[in-house]
């Protein structure tokens, strides 16, 4: 199903996908997208932030449409599933309505957020963050990828007017219900035996920047006592980061690192390092966040100088999503269609989406999600078998044609 | 005396210097000094390994000269004086000469050897030692930039010769005496309070790349228990390597560092990492690496597999270079022909230098070191005094008339 995209942005080396938002491999993403709205006499738009929308009806604030959809950007290295999936089984359970001869009574659309993972601006969900206000325009701007180029002239030059950024209420009154597919991002449904699943809830989850500051000096010349390497405390966090994280029972990751100035003979000045922590509860997750920052000599989550080796530590949070509860309703109606003879199992989630943002803004949000056998996912690994999105596609079908009777 | 060349390859964000070798930077210092030996008469050569030599008089096999000089590529963001302070100096001395109308008995060079920092290929001293024969033409022209660009592909758009490369007696021959001047990258002359030394002893040392492999994966979703996490056991390295290395009286540092692919949100699929060690003792920093190298699940310093979470640890040697004692007769005659009343003190050092490669290689070579008032080194923060830097230049220019008296 996902043949016709396969080749874009794909690294020939590692069969992995590089798919910043706004790269070139994105804006071609984005035109294969507008390619299959007109093949379908669909109602293409693009709203202010960047997010597509392609639409059988016009909706208006008095009929919103039922809206399905995922994203086409990828984190560095990514699969092929996680995203691309969504969208590719939106356009395919559409077809599958208009094969059936369904006749809605509200709009149905098709939705493509706009830099869901943040690997280009370190700030996942930007486009659906940015659409329901959650994320100011002004912040979203001035973020900066590893080139040095923020947001505001990324937009530029992709021909887009970074002025028009911010939330849009016009575009999101068109959205009734909203309903993402996703490959599974773990083996619930391997447990289960079961091709298909719906989402119970989002665990809180956010992204945290740690700048260890040292002196850079040589490495060869600076005896162990006169040193200030920053190298140093930010092991001990990345071994306290695991260690806090199996004592509250949540999952914390350092999957980011920059060393400047990066040379081998050289203390480094500074170590960047990136934590993203969630868990089934808030308070677990900030509590490991916060005991980190202090452990490093930081005073709480933010801006201060520590005690460390005589280095100062700065903790800055870029993005925070609290707990997501989906709709219990519509989340149990999903189930009874989507399941066949028996509901289809409900899994919680530890991975954010563009449905949680949604969803947290009101509009009422669920998630389908298709097995995914190894688990494995945010990596070339990232897999599901053929039946089982076709099985999605239909079941996706089904609760389009449930929601918009 | 360096403000001809400040500007070239400096940083301005930070005042550091980005001088990687063969880079338009590096290109633009040997046309100076090519334009500084111009300017004196001298005759100008670029030996096959790329290092260039200013000669005034003809050096020949039978009649080798005195050669003074260093390096005027940096590492990345360092100072303006590690190598560019040697050649302005070995320029500044032979003027020196001239104007006093020494008339030297045998012909006296200024060199600049290439790619002493090591920072684009990772080997440092590339140019001494490909001229020595220690380090093989196949493996240096093998040997990639962050860019994935060769060597050889380098030198080739640089319009050099990649089959060229490697020991090079005829050049060779022409070296009867090398002395290098340099700043020094500690405080040694601070507490002795002297503006000039003269080099004992150049540390072993060595440079080793850990390749820590894991399994790419969720942040989110995957549970810690089932993770290959490779950024754990290479922060426990870190860590260890700080332990071991005071433990056992050496210096240790971990200044570069890769995490594949690098997303906020994903559990790396491998860190890379570089480790120099260095100490007085070869044992010592032997034993530091091998000890490293099991705790991380490698069996010794080469690629087998680990034990560590199931991951993969490699560890290979990018360079080594054993302890160099300087020629004692002619470190002495330096001490004293360079001390004016009091013979200059003589000092230890952990930096490597390419007057430790010659010396290797059997050429008589001795260094003068000028005073750093801070040690800071390999920083934007190096710095010698002008008074001092001056002292240095006729410390030098006695020297090198005592040589070819």
């Amino acid at each position: 199903m996902l043949e016709p995209i396969a080749h874009i942005g794909r690294d020939p080396r590692t069969g992995g996908y590089l798919r910043d938002a706004w790269s070139a491999a994105d804006l071609e993403l984005r035109e294969w997208f507008s390619g299959e709205a007109r093949r379908r006499g669909l109602d293409l738009r693009e709203d202010r932030n960047g997010n597509l929308w392609a639409w059988w009806g016009s909706p208006s604030r008095e009929r919103p449409g039922v809206v399905t959809g995922s994203h086409l950007d990828s984190v560095r290295q990514g699969g092929a599933y996680d995203g691309p999936l969504g969208v590719v089984s939106a356009f395919a359970a559409l077809d599958l309505l208009r094969q059936r001869a369904v006749r809605p009574s509200v709009p149905v659309g098709v939705a493509c957020f706009s830099d869901e993972e943040g690997a280009r601006f370190g700030v996942p969900c930007m486009g659906s963050r940015l659409l329901t206000g959650v994320l100011a325009p002004e912040r979203a701007l001035g973020l900066t990828d590893d080139d040095g180029d923020t947001l505001a002239e990324v937009l530029g030059r992709a021909g887009r007017a970074p002025r028009e950024l911010g939330r849009d209420e016009e575009t999101l009154a068109t959205v009734g219900t909203f309903v993402e597919l996703h490959v599974e991002q773990g083996r619930g449904l391997v447990t289960e035996d079961r091709p298909v699943g719906v989402a119970a809830a989002i665990w809180p989850h956010g992204r945290w920047r740690f700048d260890f500051r040292g002196r850079a000096d040589h490495a060869g010349t600076t005896r162990l006592a006169d040193r200030d390497d920053p190298m140093v405390p930010f092991a001990r966090m990345v071994l306290a980061a695991r260690e806090e994280a199996e004592r509250r029972g949540v999952v914390a990751t350092v999957g980011k690192v920059r060393v400047s100035p990066g040379n081998a003979n050289a203390i480094p000045g500074l170590v960047s390092a990136w934590l993203d922590a969630r868990g089934p509860a808030e308070r677990d997750v900030r509590d490991l966040v916060a005991e980190l920052a202090r452990g490093a000599g930081a005073a709480g989550p933010e801006s201060v100088r520590g005690a460390d080796a005589g280095g100062a530590v700065e903790v800055r949070e870029e993005s925070w999503t609290p707990v997501v509860d989906f709709d219990v309703a519509l989340r149990d109606r999903l189930a009874r269609v989507a399941g066949g003879d028996t509901p289809a199992p409900i899994l919680p989630t530890g991975a954010g989406h563009d449905a949680g943002i949604l969803a947290a803004a009101g509009i009422p949000s669920a998630m389908l999600f298709v097995r995914n056998p190894t688990g494995v996912s945010h990596s070339p690994g990232e897999h599901a078998e053929r039946a089982d999105c076709e099985a999605g596609v239909v079941a996706l079908a089904d609760v389009l044609e449930d929601l918009c009777r």
